[in-house]
């Protein structure tokens, strides 16, 4: 079969992530999914099933339901798509241990997605989790948002 | 001209980076280096010439110069090779306004490098500093190493 995995993964990303359609993630996911390098995440290093994984996205949406990855380069090598995002996120929910703020973050990363034939297998990632901490604290130090 | 970027990265990692060859580096970069993300970076969203990279280099070296990048995985696509890697130091110099610990720090990343030709133009990349600055805090606040 022939497959183009670059489109496969922004449709993975616009459609699960982005619209939050936790249901559409087994359309696109191997039957195990294993988190290989994820400082800072509590799945870092597990091995989940479809269910884990839709619990895992359910938990990571919660602070931010309207989240929006824009996708900057995706560069396919043997059996992986490597992407570079950057996010965005209005913090409506508790984040990190800081109450909701109404304000919106910004955030960018780099994440090795594997797939095995059209299905993703899992990711090796890295995301600039100290800047969204310097916005949490600032927000948090800040002036309550009006309204 | 046949060649393999990811054998010359290899070896500008290693030269470099890795054994501290600031001279080296002219072999491996282009004219106008452009670090076109790297947040926390002093030198995000600047276009360095050599002499001005040679500076980075070992501003970045100062603080830890045994520092050793080691490659996990390598993508070649299109006019970039991705790298993602872990990052072992000695801190014996001042980081980030931490004073000298002697201790050993671990950092990953993942790194867009831009070639032109047989050249580096520049990179794109997240690092883990929130890790780092997690192990200087807690260091900060441990007994001082013996010795």
């Amino acid at each position: 079969m022939t497959m183009n995995r670059k489109e496969l993964l922004t449709r993975f990303i616009q459609e699960v992530w982005n619209e939050g359609n936790v249901e559409a993630a087994g359309r696109y996911l191997a039957p195990r999914y294993t988190v290989r390098h994820d400082p800072g995440d509590p799945w870092h290093g597990k091995v989940l099933d479809l269910t884990e994984y839709k619990e895992r996205l359910r938990r990571a949406l919660a602070p931010c339901p309207d989240q929006h990855f824009e996708l900057k380069e995706l560069f396919a090598d043997s059996n992986a798509v490597v992407a570079t995002w950057f996010w965005t996120a209005t913090h409506t929910g508790e984040l990190a241990g800081f109450p909701p703020s109404g304000r919106t973050l910004h955030m960018s990363g780099a994440t090795v997605y594997d797939f095995d034939g059209d299905r993703i297998t899992g990711h090796w990632q890295i995301i600039d989790r100290l800047g969204v901490f310097q916005q949490l604290r600032q927000t948090a130090s800040a002036e309550p948002v009006a309204g």
